[in-house]
């Protein structure tokens, strides 16, 4: 069935009214974008970027170049969609949504009108270094957070969907994960860490350490699945972002990856539900090192490689043009045929 | 001066709301569209494409997959917008226009009205390897038309200008003025130059051939300028576009360089105008081998790579959202001094 849809979306190609393959890597988005869908005709709006915002218990330990407390300030700069989310987001009409999934303190701007939800229970994470950054109770409500975003967004018709982060520490968070995903051994560990926000020398000598330090604890666990990972070493909007792809999956969307903590998120939404990636397009190479590795585990090509690190979605949002063109290419051009007189 | 406004821009960049160098190659690009528009607000609309299509002469020596006709049967279509160049155009609200320089036969739907103008005098090239291409009054009146164009769209407020070409043959002609305007010999010929529009083996022999014997004829003759590598080897279409360039960089539109035949236009643009290169951006990287040796000469780097080789303004038109958002983010979005309570 699937094979039979790909010899359609490469005939349909090879007809447009150009030399065949000669759009390249928007040809083979097309087919991507078109497979994602089951038709030949992909649609790419109405679209919506749903940005998970909480705190990590972790910036105790000094593994970011920023204190806790900027969590909570640029969310609240996401209210007025004026962050780089945000004008993004305006620029591409794609709808934006921010949701607090565990903000050290309550945003009173974010009084669940419209696209800005207040949906934490637990407030911030533990410090992963020494526990486990969450109850499996908390792991359940996260998730179901996401979730409900995800049927919201199909709810409204949303053809694609992309899942940003908002989070200092998060970066830490995310390198355990994908360490403990992907099999890296603590002697490899500073092959997937980078610099997040901008850490320096010193910072990333600790992140490095705090990372070895909680997935060998981890790894001293007995029967660690996905969600035990989640639970020890993960973020609440992690999990929220686990949540809400396999929904969206569930619910036949697009799903448009952001970067290195977005595919972290994909990463543990995939050992819940294989079958999510066949409705994942990976927006862009992050810098992050461990981002390659992920995409990798994942068997996605990033569309765009644009040396970008910060997360929010805006790696999927920059990609999200490009999705544009190739529909339209699909749906608008002219065949070969035509041109015959 | 120039120095100034470097630092002011870097500053801009620095205090925005978000990790400094976060959004990687955006920032790049939002410093360069800034620079090139001497402010700290770029601006990216109005913008128009201007296609300019013409035939070769050449094209009798089976350097192409596509018979000469395919030039006027294709510009027929773009009337309707319906090729690749004019599906991008509208779904990025950019404006079209298609101008014929020189097809072998005149499309009876250009009819000057709207964006559609029949400007040809000299309809299509001799054939570059054996004789000159066009008389020094054919590029003249091609150069001139370029002019008028640029005008045009200076005329009508455009902040962002796109050049395209369609004219089948014209990688061969293309080839041609990058291997002499770059000093590449006739043993390494083969190095640049590629299948263009998807020629095959025996056709790409011919075409190296072809090339070189082209080239070997213009390095014979005594005191060789631009314009007469123009009048020897090139394309009614590729001289327009030097003259589009040259005129929109003086009044002062940026420049966003599409694929191979666009550069080897602005090649012969930067011989006659050294300061014209101030006004452009490079769209994407195209998979023609000669491309990468004609943007080092004009000192640019992509901002894409996606391995396009249609041609039209497609790679360019690809790249346009970017420089969308790379303006967003100058213009609209918060600074880090914001964030204080």
């Amino acid at each position: 069935m699937k094979n039979v849809l790909r010899l359609e979306i490469q005939s349909r190609l090879d007809q447009l009214c150009k030399p065949p393959g000669s759009l390249g890597g928007l040809e083979a988005l097309a087919a991507r974008l078109a497979e994602v869908q089951n038709t030949l005709h992909p649609e790419t709006s109405p679209r919506r970027v749903v940005i998970f915002a909480a705190d990590h218990g972790v910036t105790c330990e000094g593994v970011s170049a920023w204190p806790s407390e900027v969590t909570g300030m640029v969310t609240s700069v996401m209210r007025h969609q004026r962050t780089a989310s945000g004008v993004f987001a305006k620029r591409l009409s794609c709808e934006y949504e921010v949701v607090d999934v565990g903000l050290l303190n309550p945003l009173e701007s974010f009084n669940n009108e419209r696209h800005f939800i207040n949906a934490a229970r637990r407030r911030g994470t533990a410090n992963l270094r020494i526990e486990t950054a969450m109850t499996p109770n908390d792991f359940d409500h996260a998730w179901s957070v996401g979730v409900d975003r995800a049927n919201a967004a199909a709810d409204a018709g949303c053809r694609i969907v992309i899942g940003g982060e908002m989070g200092i520490g998060n970066t830490t968070s995310a390198s355990c994960i994908v360490s403990l995903m992907t099999n890296i051994e603590s002697s490899s560990i500073d092959s997937i860490v980078g610099r997040g926000a901008g850490v320096d020398d010193r910072g990333l000598e600790k992140k490095i350490a705090v990372i070895t330090n909680a997935t060998n604890r981890v790894r001293a666990l007995k029967n660690v699945d996905a969600k035990r990972i989640a639970c020890e070493v993960g973020g609440l909007e992690i999990v929220a972002l686990s949540g809400f792809y396999t929904q969206s999956a569930q619910r036949g969307m697009t799903i448009l990856l952001d970067g290195f903590i977005a595919t972290s998120a994909a990463l543990l939404a995939q050992a819940m539900m294989p079958q999510v990636t066949d409705n994942m397009i990976a927006g862009h190479q992050s810098t992050e090192p461990g981002h390659q590795r992920s995409l990798a585990k994942l068997n996605l090509s990033p569309v765009l490689d644009l040396g970008l690190r910060l997360g929010e979605g805006t790696g999927a949002l920059a990609a999200l043009p490009l999705l544009d063109l190739a529909a339209t290419m699909m749906n608008e051009m002219a065949t070969l045929e035509e041109l015959k007189p």
